[in-house]
This record gives C-alpha cells, sequence and structure tokens, in this order.
C-alpha cells in the first residue's frame, strides 16, 4: 500500500454523477411502462432482465419452507442472534409523542407516527446480502410501520436465495415481490394491480435501482443512495498490524471501488501494515477485486501526532473509522464526522456490519459530515401539535398580527383578530 | 367556494417537475461561474440579477443600527417574544448521545455531533420574512452548529430588509452574505476567498433557488424543497364559518397557488363558509391572489361522518390541519399525516406561522406522508458506537464469521478469527 505523508487536504474522491444518461433513459422508459401496464409491464421486464418467467409474482410458502431446508441450521441460529441484537439496539432509538402545557391553556408538542408502508429492495444476483434484509427491515419494524414489502430480482427458475428468504421470514416479511430493478421501485413507488403502493423505499442496488429510486423520489421517499463502502483505521504505535491489515481487506474485498484508509503516525506500523496486508492478500479468494481497491483508493496516511490523526479522520468523514489505539475512548469525542465508530482492537467492522446491533447502512462519501446512519426515525415522522385556548389568543393576537403585518399578510392578522368577536356569528 | 361530496379519491395535486428545463440551463452555469470564479461571479451575478454594486459582500454593523432604527419598537418586542417562544419549543426537540453496556465489555451507543456549518437562505424582493429567518436559525443554534450564514439578495442599492436584519441581529446572527439565487447557493455550496462553504442549506426560495439546492445536493445537504402551502380545515357543525373563512383566506393570500380546503360533514356549515369567504374577500388587500387561489384549489368537501372527513385528511397528508370541532382533541391520534394540527377554535394557522413554537417549515405536497417538520435533528447527526471486548468477540466470532461467509466474504470472516491469535504479532 502506498505510504503518504499527510498535506493539507486530504479528502474522499467524490464519485461524478456522470455517465449515467444512457442509464437514466432506460430507467424512465422501465418506470413509464411499470406506470402504464402495471402487473403487466412487471412479468415482462423479469422475463426480458432477470430471464424469468414467472407464475406468481410473490414468494410462495412452499418456496420459502424449501429456504430453510437448504440452509445449515448454524447459520439460522447466526441470523436469529443477529435480529436479537439488532432489534434490541434499534428499540433503544425509539422516540415518544410529547406534549408542553401552560397554565394559560397552550399545549404545543410533536405526535410521532409511523409510516404506513416502506418497500424494501434486496438486490438479488448470485451474492446474497441477508444481512441487508436485518438492517433495513428492522428499523420499520420498531418504528411500526404498517406494512412492509421486500422486493428481488429472481433467478432464471423464477427463485430467490434461501438466505434471503430465511431471513425475510425470520423477520416475519410476507409479502415478497419477485422483482428487481427499476421495474421493482417502479411497482413500489406507483403500485400495480397486485403491488400496493408503498409511502418510502430503501435498501440497496445497482446503478437501475439508484436512478429508479432517485426518480421516483418525491412521489415516495428514499433512503441515502449509497457509494462504494469505505474504511478508515486511526492507529498508534500500540495496534497490531496483523488486526489493521485484515481489517483494511474485509473492506477492500467489497469492490473495486472500495475505499481502505490508515492513518497513523507511526512509520514502523505504516511499514508493518503495508508487508502485513501483501502475505494476507496471498490466500485470500477475492484477492483481485481487493488489490485494484487498494491500488487505487487505499493508502496509508502518516501524520505528525494522533492529533493531527483525527483532523484527517474528520476531513475524511469516513462511513466506518476503527480506532485502534491503546486508550481508544480518548479519541470518541473528538471524532465529528463518521457514520460509526469502532473503538478498540476487538472491535473489528465485521462485527458491526453483520451482527453486533447498530445498523451497517451508513453515509459513505463524505456525507457523514450531515448524515446519520438508517434509525428507526426514518420510519417516523412528526407532526407538530398547537393548542391555544381564548386567553393565549387574547393575550397574543397582537404581537402575532403585527408579525403578520410586516410580512404583508393581513389575512393573517385579521384571522387572530376576528377571534375577539366572541359574539358575532 | 365549490362545495363537493367527497368521493373515493380526494388527493392533492402533484406539481409536475416540468417546464424547468430553461431555468435549470441558467442555475447550471451560474454554479459553474460561481465555483470558477468566486467572488467575482457573485458579485457580477448581484449586479445583474439584483441590480446591486457591491462594495462589500456582506452586511455591516451599521446597515444592522439603521436597520433597528426604521422598524417600530412593538414589531421589535414582537419578534423576541417569538424568539424566545421558538427557543423554548426547540429545546424540547434535543436529543443525547446515549450508550448501552453489557458485562461481557459490549458497549454499543449513539454519538449526536452537530453540523459544523449550515447557510440559511431568506428570499429577498419587496417582502421580507422575518418569521423565515427565526424558524431556519433558532433549530440550527439549539443544535449548536458551529457557523450559521444567512445568504439574501440585496435590492439595487445594496441593502437588505430592515425586518430581515432585525431578525438575523436579534439572534445573533454574524455573517450576513448580500447574493441571492442560484449564486448564492454555489456559494454556500462550494466557498468562495469570502464565502466559507457549509455542509447544509436551507431556507425557501423561488425556482432558481431550488433547482440550485437540488444542484448542490450531495455536495452538501438540503432540507426539503417546499411546494405551495395548503390547509385543510377539518369541521363540525360547531365551528364558526368566519373563524374558518378567516383561516382559508390567510392560506390563499400567500399565492394564486396556495391551497385552501373545508372537509366537513354538516352542509349548513359548507354553505356559511362559501357565503363568509366572499364577505371577507370584499376588503381583503391581497383579495385577487386569494380569489385565485380559491377558484383553482380551494374546495369544501361534505363527508358522510366525521370519520370519513378524517380519511380525507389523511388522504390528502396537508401542510396544516385544523381542527375546528367541538372535541378537537378527540382527532388528534386519528390523523396520522399532517405536517401541523391545530385544535380548537383559538387555534388559527397564523398562531403557529409566527409565534406559537413548532416550526413553519413543513412538509407540501402529500409528503407529510413520510416527512417531517424541519427540527433540530436537521442539523443534527448520529454515529453508532461499537465497542467489542475480547470476551465479547471470542463469545460471538463463529456466528459473526459464517454470517460473512454466507454472502461470500471471506476476509470479513477472517478479520474477526484473526483477533483469536492474540499470541503472534
Amino acid at each position: 500500500m502506498k505510504i503518504i505523508q499527510v498535506d493539507e487536504q486530504v479528502s474522499l474522491r467524490r464519485d461524478p454523477d456522470s455517465g449515467n444518461e444512457k442509464i437514466q433513459a432506460i430507467v424512465d422508459e422501465i418506470i413509464a411502462e411499470v406506470r402504464k401496464d402495471g402487473d403487466e409491464a412487471l412479468r415482462a421486464y423479469t422475463k426480458k432482465l432477470d430471464g424469468a418467467a414467472l407464475d406468481a409474482l410473490f414468494v410462495s410458502e412452499k418456496e420459502r419452507a424449501q429456504a430453510y431446508e437448504s440452509m445449515d441450521t448454524r447459520t439460522v441460529d447466526a441470523i436469529r442472534q443477529a435480529i436479537a441484537n439488532i432489534r434490541d439496539f434499534h428499540e433503544r432509538q425509539r422516540s415518544e409523542s410529547w406534549m408542553t402545557t401552560k397554565e394559560n391553556g397552550t399545549i404545543l408538542g410533536q405526535q410521532i407516527t409511523p409510516l404506513d408502508a416502506v418497500g424494501v429492495y434486496v438486490p438479488g444476483g448470485k451474492a446474497a446480502y441477508p444481512s441487508t434484509i436485518l438492517m433495513d427491515v428492522i428499523p420499520a419494524q420498531v418504528a411500526n410501520v404498517g406494512r412492509i414489502v421486500m422486493a428481488s430480482p429472481p433467478d432464471e427458475s423464477g427463485l430467490l436465495h434461501p438466505a434471503v428468504l430465511v431471513a425475510a421470514s425470520e423477520l416475519g416479511v410476507e409479502t415478497i415481490l419477485k422483482a428487481g430493478g427499476a421495474q421493482a421501485v417502479a411497482a413500489l413507488a406507483y403500485g400495480t394491480d397486485s403491488v400496493q403502493a408503498v409511502d418510502k423505499i430503501v435498501g440497496p442496488g445497482n446503478s437501475f435501482v439508484a436512478l429508479a429510486k432517485r426518480a421516483v423520489f418525491g412521489q415516495v421517499d428514499i433512503d441515502m443512495i449509497a457509494g462504494p463502502s469505505e474504511i478508515v483505521v486511526l492507529a498508534d504505535d500500540s495496534a497490531r498490524p496483523d488486526y489493521v491489515a485484515a481489517d483494511l481487506l474485509s473492506q477492500a474485498e467489497h469492490e473495486e471501488r472500495a475505499t481502505a484508509i490508515v492513518v497513523t503516525p507511526s512509520k514502523a506500523l505504516a511499514e508493518k501494515v503495508s508487508a502485513e496486508v501483501e502475505r494476507q492478500l496471498e490466500d485470500l479468494p477475492r484477492a483481485a477485486i481487493a488489490r485494484e481497491a487498494l491500488d487505487t483508493f487505499g493508502a496509508i496516511y502518516l501524520s505528525a501526532d494522533l492529533n493531527e490523526a483525527v483532523d484527517v479522520v474528520n476531513s475524511l468523514a469516513p462511513e466506518h473509522v476503527e480506532v485502534l489505539c491503546s486508550q481508544p475512548f480518548q479519541y470518541l469525542g473528538k471524532i465529528r464526522h463518521a457514520g460509526a465508530i469502532f473503538l478498540g482492537e476487538n472491535s473489528a467492522e465485521s462485527v458491526g456490519d453483520y451482527f453486533a446491533g447498530p445498523n451497517h447502512v451508513l453515509p459513505t462519501n463524505g456525507t457523514a459530515r450531515f448524515s446519520s446512519p438508517l434509525t428507526v426515525d426514518d420510519f417516523l415522522k412528526k407532526s407538530s401539535i398547537i393548542h391555544y385556548s381564548e386567553e393565549a389568543l387574547a393575550q397574543n393576537s397582537e404581537m402575532i398580527a403585527s408579525l403578520a403585518r410586516v410580512e404583508g399578510f393581513e389575512a393573517h392578522a385579521r384571522a387572530v383578530e376576528i377571534r375577539k368577536k366572541k359574539d358575532v356569528r
């Protein structure tokens, strides 16, 4: 890995939003077709793009049962424990409606209500990502969302991956649409004869899914459009090079565009990590992908001291940061911008990716400067509550009217003044 | 006003996002120019579009002092009371970082941090909207945002409206950029020599501002793109027609595209409201605007009963709903989708627009199905905290590894397994 002295400006690259025009045109056409022809278009695209001629658009009970048969029990048990952990963490995020009252009769507050319906997109293809299902569905369930619909593209025989079906079944997701890509997003956003429209669509996907989500945003809400995954390891002398290297590789194996960075004041560590990465790459199944990611976006930054290293972390605002220092909690309050903070040498990123409880849907591409992990709040919404009594209005109507008139809104002023005329009807 | 029997599908119209291509091209050019030429471009556009040849790009102390001289003290007092109310309400929204621990050494949590810097856009032109400044700045201040920059277009003599300057000064906003439109948005998003870039831009504006905000989204965060304002009055027999009419007009006077709707099972009320609207329109300064809004988007819906009326409110998911019924609190829990809920006959919408405390930046265009008022949370972000001890990892590493391998990520599995080798370096 490259070892680079920290200079003034270190920042994660931003992906230019270019070269998508062709895909956008296709996506727009697919959305238009699904809005026009509904289920028929959904079937046609699933035949054309996924090679599956579907009888039923939804997963059957039989398919779920078969999925369980093909999974080993230890993995099912691990899924169950992960669900328990993730649910426990997200239940702590639940916020409640509240009110405040005054003696003059004023009542103000905030009513919190769940979304009526949410669509969860789950990528298909050869790999299966049950962890994605857990991370997207559980916060919606904790928020008490009324209806959760999952959508995932089937393989050529019209089936979904067993791990996907088992994860969904363990969570009690009843409706699983066998459709993917822009056609699934369109069906969830606008509805068809057999798919009821939802209010928000979450979940990762390829460019077609991402562009379709952007296109339907406004009609429905969406979660973030995730960029390539990122890790930054903040390390001091005490860090073990083999742990650092293993964690960098766990990020780099995701895809060629993944980012894995170390920031450390220790030149000795930097050199050992670089050598250790080479050693661990030797027998890694996805070594080619990981190597390309590290060559393109990987780096070990040498800082003057740990304080400068923390500054680098904050300017990178990474998705994941690991603090592999002898006193990791000392740096927690200094890390202002990060999706998830892993503290100490036993807190490998994998612990959070799959299992610990916090969400693995996190801001990428420097957006941790202003965004947050997926939370229960993302499936709730607030309504302000305002009650003025006759007394409260009488005390304040003059001020309210004068503020309205400064803005030139006479009818606003009169709406409070007319309330003085209690006798007239 | 039209009186219409409720049929199955009642919904607020959605604005098609069309006809903006020309403005978009101009906006894109302005953004590119400001990114290239910085302050110079900012000055050039302010000269060209606002007619002001500026010496200083920022508001001076002297201008602030002059603004106070031209405002009457009662209005300044009203602004001060509104600030106190709005601050009090938003302080109740503040959420705290939290942690949870387990005996095996696991620590999980959520760290909450404010955004580093926020830009608040304030429209210019002949009217001034000090209430907008209060509603956008106060939640950012309560969140402890490090730096708040206001931007507003100057008039031809290079000055801002006194009410704008007084509101900003009362809040202690130190930096006020004299620039508007896409050029101001570009300067806030990308920075210039004299404007430091921010992380989020909030505040209303015309199409240029809205399209510029959309264009810089991703580089920075933005608040919602607000549509025309909306009120729905849910009323029973007990409602006073003159109050209902006054509140409809206070919404309709905003602009020709504003929506003002009544839903009631009472035919008698419907007819009285319709007559009363005509009466009150007679001497309203902005009668022409209000009348056009009511003719185009206004309606009185007659429902079978109050339950059906509530259903209509939920399908409209309006920005504001007033409950003018004899037992207003009875309906609070039934209203699932609304930006702000005004309960009882003394709670005119104006009370909340200017003064009561809750934010007046609210979801429009049916988006209350999935969005919320502007809150302190919009200026905070969360980072997950994960700490596993050696014990916690040992207990769980097998499960974590098996979940990683189901997804085909061997390096993820090895990153936890390598931690077993405590002795090797």
